[in-house]
């Protein structure tokens, strides 16, 4: 536990805050205390971002990640090409730069070479492609580390954790998606991740409705009682803590969702909604369910202030934090429970509410 | 403007909370000054509510509307017979009693006995059937008042206020129940109300998108292409001030919301579950659209704390406070507005951001 954990950073976006983001969390040497950072990218791009706005975070190239030192920022360059740098503009170029940086940080973290990966923002549209087929990165780093459904979205904040059973999906497919076994399969998932990543001892899941008022009993679609419920009466068979369904305007408007350890919401803007009203835009995106711990912030590329100085780079830092964190816990956990013994008694204790060990 | 407004008030499902609600709210003597209190409803059933729950509010039985006081709660019985209470169950019999206080309080309304109406929950399984055949309040009086598509259910707090373009559907109906002429009638409602019932002199609307990330530029849905978008611009160049679509986490999460007079959220949990995270349950429901003025409290009959005396008064009251808050209004409006010379200064005016009149 006392070798630093090595963070690789993926630049995304050129035309975006990433570097921006990226170069004001680490002006504080806090951050480099901390871990070992490794920013996988273009030195010259970052220069470029650097001037541009004034900033004066220094770094140092790397070749490899071995090479990586404590106490600095380091850099590696993904790619040779010179990569015209228009901010807020959609492009191919960039696009491919940021998959480029992808590949070498998930390339490392197989290799070993690397703890975690934090991800800055991409544009959906510039890296869209043959190269990379998918939605958004947690489909791309499903696809490297698990089967389709392993992932699963966690939003995080000192409030609260908010996960989803659909993600990046039109409206209208939303209610297609979620069958028993996706909103099982999410409930476990969760289960597993509250236990293994925040090591909460005996995790307590409240599990939102999909339709308005949860149905109003059947008036207002069936999906509670046909989908929902059973998902959770089965999951709690299982001996997973979920309740619900919770209707989610009531849900959120009690301050019901203190009580639970995570809220899985059945698709983005109703997870997600009421998580930014009440947490800001401060909030960490955790991909949970696969081998790799990769976190981000929970903005976009916010092509609108790009270049401007004006990104606030709190959500980033908070992503290297959580990185870190849960990486220390799954360790701390993955040890506990390779002593089959000590794991038996730690459930029993868990579950009797700290009653002595039988 | 010196007489008293008078509030009709219809009790709701007595097997919920709303005598409760009704009278700890006008336990508070501040009530009667401000507007005169009828309730339609049953002197038996409240005094059994009164006596379980240990409450102390008096009130006097009146015949007929016009016969109420001043200063006092006023109280009609609406039905002769006995009703079976029976605190959290469905009860067709409680259902009845229901709409029967229902359709007292709009026959005085359209008789022009009373100024408007505040109306305690109903259960929507008790009291649907052949005489009420609504999935709720706001399609009563929709029928009651106007046509199809006429009312437009507006969430409102000290906060912010939210209209929704579609209200009690199931999830998997709300993509296509949103099409550019529901999504203009709504703007086009939402802004009459703001000008006539709320005295905003030039109303600022923001519009959310229908999919995740406003459909990431038609990834994640093509809806706002197609259909938000135009609708705004179209609204737009008749004149009224509305922006958008915007990602609805994103502007939640931005406090984008406190520099609009009101948000138009596509479907109920977009806009009610960030609306009730930020306020809590002490919102009020309004009715806009109507000729009658018409609010509730934004909770439900709460069957879980029925007859055990739990229940929070203030959503209750709030809904008072605003009946009468948007009859005044709504009588200045239209005074100003029935002297076209009068009103056609004041536009200017408004227009020219405080300019001298031209």
């Amino acid at each position: 536990m006392n070798e630093k954990i090595k963070i690789g950073i993926t630049h995304g976006d050129l035309n975006g805050v990433g570097y921006e983001v990226i170069l004001k969390a680490f002006a504080d040497e806090a951050m480099t205390e901390m871990c070992v950072p490794i920013v996988y990218g273009s030195p010259k791009a970052a220069i470029f971002h650097r001037k541009n706005m004034g900033l004066s975070t220094n770094f140092q190239t790397i070749r490899d990640a071995d090479e990586a030192q404590s106490g600095c920022l380091n850099m590696i360059a993904c790619f040779d090409e010179e990569v015209k740098i228009d901010f807020g503009q959609l492009s191919g170029e960039t696009g491919h730069a940021a998959y480029l940086s992808l590949r070498r940080a998930v390339d490392d973290f197989k290799a070993g070479k690397i703890d975690a990966i934090v991800t800055a923002p991409i544009n959906k549209k510039s890296i869209h492609g043959e190269e990379f087929p998918f939605d958004g990165h947690t489909e791309f780093f499903e696809s490297e580390f698990g089967a389709k459904g392993d992932a699963l979205m966690i939003l995080m904040s000192p409030v609260m954790r908010v996960a989803l059973v659909t993600t990046h999906l039109p409206l209208k497919d939303v209610a297609g998606a979620v069958t028993r076994e996706s909103v099982e399969r999410c409930i476990a998932t969760l289960q597993r991740s509250l236990y293994r990543d925040f090591t909460v001892s005996a995790p307590r899941i409240a599990v939102l409705g999909l339709n308005p008022h949860n149905g109003d009993e059947g008036l207002l679609g069936d999906e509670e009682e046909t989908v929902v419920a059973p998902a959770i009466k089965e999951m709690r068979e299982k001996g997973v803590q979920c309740f619900g369904p919770y209707a989610a305007d009531g849900f959120f408007g009690s301050g019901l969702y203190r009580h639970f350890d995570a809220v899985l919401a059945m698709y983005h803007d109703q997870g997600l909604a009421p998580f930014k009203a009440l947490c800001g835009n401060d909030g960490v995106n955790f991909t949970a369910g696969l081998d790799i711990v990769r976190t981000s912030p929970d903005h976009g590329t916010a092509f609108d202030i790009a270049g401007q100085g004006k990104a606030d780079e709190n959500s980033f830092r908070q992503a290297v934090y959580a990185a870190v964190d849960i990486v220390r816990r799954r360790r701390m956990t993955d040890e506990a429970s390779a002593n089959p013994l000590k794991f038996v008694v730690r459930e029993r204790d868990s579950r009797n509410h700290g009653d002595e060990p039988a």
